[in-house]
């Protein structure tokens, strides 16, 4: 089934057309900078040449328009009219308690996501946003929605509760929700795959490491625990983001630098984490650059990156009471060698030992633990848009058969 | 030599009169709710009868005053003038980065821990006011401040940058101090007296679970990491404060129950952690009772508090790479044998077994790990007063020695 899978950023949107019989993707693209005096949109389809364009582009609808248009006008022998497309899945960031599952949108279901914007602030009204574009361009197509919180529901409530007043969490749900839920479940998907090993009784430990970073612990498959919390912000730090903190740096913050609440909001999520430390950059790349010719601040920033990944995959060993298998994933997780040896390095504790040259040599899905490691260690490069390509086609069919839904 | 320590909270004073040389407690005594509309003094000097009174104490000097007089008047054979008193310590929580370890005060000193105050503003102002208070009354005497964060002067830099923008951890030295310092430091010490196992090469790892909780890791002996940071809000579920929590869950509560900042800094210090969880009680002890007649809040309060225990222990064993000795200290992790077991059950992983026979029967310091276990688990009563009396002793003593100081 031809599958339009959309994840609307705050400025931008990533498409991919995916075959959902054969898991291919036909076609891939981005907008950027959607809003900005000029936007700037990518588009490859499998075996064509890639095709890029400026322009202005004023918000999602008119980003989605374009989309649309591209898709059919460009050269290729996978799509020649928008009705080919039998099903849309959307990426939603935050599905509150509700939603424990990938769901067909409705009304009811637009509702409940708009409802969870003061909870998803950044990330719920683009969400949104790209399904009202999307329904009015494809409006006889099921439309799908996949949450990033979706995997983390079977987080027991001792890992989920903050240590705040009850009340607060039963009136305003303020609790642990977990992000990059489709990463997680897919690595760790593909590692039982790959090794061969059954879900039931496995400890497995993913590494989302990319612009967002998140760790989980997975237990017979299930997510247990995982390190972003009531809001992405919380966990490792990131790109920009801090991750964890003392909340009296708030109050601290607020007080010395005469800082609005949205000025230190801004400041934890936009120019923090590696960004903040190094005071340069916020991609790994350039700081591993960077450290290499000697720099100090980039070096720091790494070894605190590190640092806290390695903490949080010893509590989740902890919380396991020992670990199978550590995955990575994401940007990051994926290629940057010298950052999973930092982390895992020194962890012959648990078991956990690293393959150099494995480590240094990937090729798709790797194993980069030694022959004499207790614990698997692979890189496993994440397919967020084919889970929801394949959990939308699966939903479509599924209301497609029952008329009465 | 007599040493006088002092411990001055926002609305309490205790006080111990300590013979270093035999290391005995000659008198211990405590003012509750000065400043309320009735104070309650208690003292009990050693072998006599315990001696309680209720009265009017407006502020921190008029306590001090009182405790000076009932000194040298309760029946006992260990005061006889304040004349006797050869040094008096002073525990001060927060040192920021310029004291490293304790140090007698003089005008500097006492201007360092007021410029000190913004970044601990509850526990440094009663502090300084017991010091001043103090030396009024005991002109002649060397006095001493020890410092909560001394212990913890060891952590690395990448353990205690926070992940965000660099120059506000050096503008404004925003960092992770670390507190309850002299405690990890003497149950420690006490460790490796009665294990005799060097401290070159050794990996232990201390909990200090009381009203405040902390754990820290310690390696060679020194402090390496520990879970309250910038100030002592952070890490561990404790009796009124949250611990850990996601940052933005401040911004979501300032707008959902339009608190001000002084709310929010109240709820989270005041109103959370045990009392908030539970909705009942921030003493474990009554937790115990309503959890074992079935209370469904106490007993997830219960389980929030242990799984935090459990996480940091887990990552402060990746952080060391393993661990020798397990320690509990603090009004919880002396007395609440159910709570050790919760906190270390499921973790043969590191190799650590508890002897529930043992962790029921405790007399002093006691071993409570199996004879199987791969780590040591003691329960090691905390004495900071201890710490604190003959650190001063000793500088009292040097400061004596060399009359230009």
């Amino acid at each position: 089934m031809k599958t339009l899978v959309i994840n609307c950023g705050s400025s931008s949107i990533k498409y991919q057309l995916i075959n959902t019989e054969n898991k291919a993707c036909l076609c891939k693209g981005l907008v950027e900078r959607i809003g900005a005096v000029t936007s700037i949109i990518k588009q490859e389809f499998k075996d064509e040449k890639p095709l890029k364009k400026s322009m202005v582009i004023e918000n999602h609808a008119a980003a989605l328009k374009k989309i649309m248009e591209l898709l059919i006008e460009a050269d290729n022998d996978y799509l020649q009219s928008l009705d080919e497309i039998e099903a849309v899945g959307h990426r939603v960031v935050h599905g509150g308690e509700t939603f424990k599952d990938s769901v067909l949108i409705d009304e009811d279901v637009e509702e409940a996501i708009q409802q969870a914007f003061d909870i998803a602030p950044l990330h719920n009204p683009p969400n949104l946003e790209g399904i009202r574009a999307a329904k009015k361009h494809l409006p006889n197509v099921p439309h799908v929605a996949v949450f990033d919180t979706a995997f983390h529901h079977s987080i027991p409530q001792h890992a989920y509760l903050y240590g705040i007043p009850n009340r607060l969490y039963r009136r305003y749900k303020i609790r642990k929700y977990g992000f990059h839920g489709t990463s997680h479940y897919y690595v760790s998907r593909q590692y039982h795959k790959i090794s061969d090993k059954p879900k039931k009784g496995s400890k497995v430990i993913t590494c989302h490491l990319g612009n967002g970073c998140s760790v989980t612990a997975i237990k017979d498959g299930n997510s247990y625990d995982t390190s972003m919390g009531f809001s992405p912000l919380e966990g490792l730090v990131m790109g920009t983001r801090s991750g964890d903190i003392d909340p009296s740096i708030l109050f601290y913050l607020i007080e010395k630098e005469e800082l609005s609440l949205a000025n230190v909001h801004a400041l934890l999520n936009k120019h923090s984490g590696l960004l903040g430390l190094s005071g340069y950059a916020a991609d790994m790349r350039d700081l591993l650059d960077e450290a290499e010719s000697g720099d100090r601040r980039s070096n720091e920033a790494i070894d605190v990156f590190c640092y806290r990944v390695k903490k949080y995959i010893g509590s989740y060993i902890a919380a396991l009471n020992g670990v199978d298998a550590i995955i990575f994933t994401g940007g990051i997780g994926e290629n940057a060698a010298p950052i999973r040896e930092k982390i895992l390095g020194d962890m012959q504790y648990a078991g956990i030992e690293i393959d150099g040259e494995k480590n240094g040599n990937l090729n798709g899905d790797t194993k980069i633990s030694s022959d004499t490691s207790q614990v698997d260690v692979h890189v496993i490069p994440t397919n967020e848009e084919l889970v929801i390509a394949i959990d939308s086609a699966k939903i479509a069919t599924a209301s497609k058969q029952t008329p009465w839904a």
